[in-house]
């Protein structure tokens, strides 16, 4: 007779989880509509069609909620990232396909829907875990970069290897803070082409 | 019998040149104290105690008055950058000395009086001709800097003159333009000097 026991043990992370994937994707179908900063728990509660008591057990604000939304924003701006250098011959290439791919992702991610931007900027501007999170991961790639054309010879070595890749990090960082990107967008296309030229000279034996 | 016909022909244009003066010091006084766009030249002319008709017979618009106001900060910061620049031994040293003249003066003009913030951000979204003549005269000396490098044999030849001045215009960017500086007043000083060694290495010939 322990069945019950045992039913009642077993991990409810699967359900919790769905549910939670549940809220996640109507609240980021609900801000692309009306945007996150000027929406409540209960207004998206109303529009779900769940008590807002129901979604503060799964969340404990709506900043819980945007995190997620945006690290998933993020992530699939890494994964458009990491397959567009994927077979890139040389780390040159490497360098201008990541550039491009931040920009053309971050671009559609956050500014294809406009209304979804008020995520990204709050993200950026507080910041939250999953932008300084995004940062470290694109302050890595490019040292990672720079250390494969080093070693490969395509790149100088004379230049402390922090500096250069921080340098670095500055040009792109207007075209990959949403932030800073709304203001570039128009020529972002056409300015990570140039800029990547310049950095490559830059780092040109 | 001909003095009061002569009188009357004698060009007014320094009194009223005194007067676009005296409007423009208290217009800046206020804006600084009071910021840019929620003042109304009702409001101004009440504190410099003038008509706000009297106003308008030397000024269209309240944006007319804050145009004078940016030309004359961005007039400040060209006189900052040409005084900086004046006895730079080379090239080289006239492209990092312009950098952080720009950026500190930029900076102290723009955000010393964090309220004079918002003129400069309108002006630069709008943008108003002032902006655009500051961009010009950027963009210029950038390709000055560039021309008398390469002529010294500073600089690299190769690739097409347009082309590297574009790009390095792309770097300064962020950091000349208001809108953008806001997000980079911070590290505003350590950036100039990681991203001119970055240009220069660019520029290596």
């Amino acid at each position: 007779m322990n069945k019950p026991a045992a039913v009642e043990t077993q991990p409810r992370g699967p359900t919790d989880h769905d549910v939670r994937s549940q809220i996640v994707d109507a609240a980021t179908e609900y801000f692309t509509r009306y945007g996150y900063e000027k929406t409540a728990v209960s207004d998206l509660a109303k529009a779900i069609g769940f008590s807002k008591a129901y979604i503060y057990k799964f969340f404990d604000s709506k900043q819980a909620i945007g995190e997620v939304i945006c690290a998933n924003r993020l992530g699939a701006v890494r994964a458009a990232v990491e397959t567009a250098m994927a077979d890139a011959p040389s780390a040159s290439e490497r360098f201008r396909r990541m550039f491009k791919a931040l920009v053309a992702a971050g671009g559609e991610l956050f500014f294809g829907d406009r209304k979804l931007y008020d995520i990204a900027a709050t993200a950026a501007s507080a910041p939250w875990p999953s932008a300084l999170a995004h940062q470290a991961y694109l302050e890595k790639l490019i040292l990672q970069i720079i250390r494969e054309g080093r070693e490969a010879g395509e790149f100088e070595r004379k230049t402390p290897l922090d500096e250069t890749a921080r340098a670095i990090y500055l040009v792109l960082r207007p075209y990959t803070n949403p932030l800073l990107l709304q203001y570039n967008l128009d020529e972002a296309e056409e300015a990570t082409v140039q800029l990547s030229n310049l950095v490559l000279r830059s780092l040109a034996p």
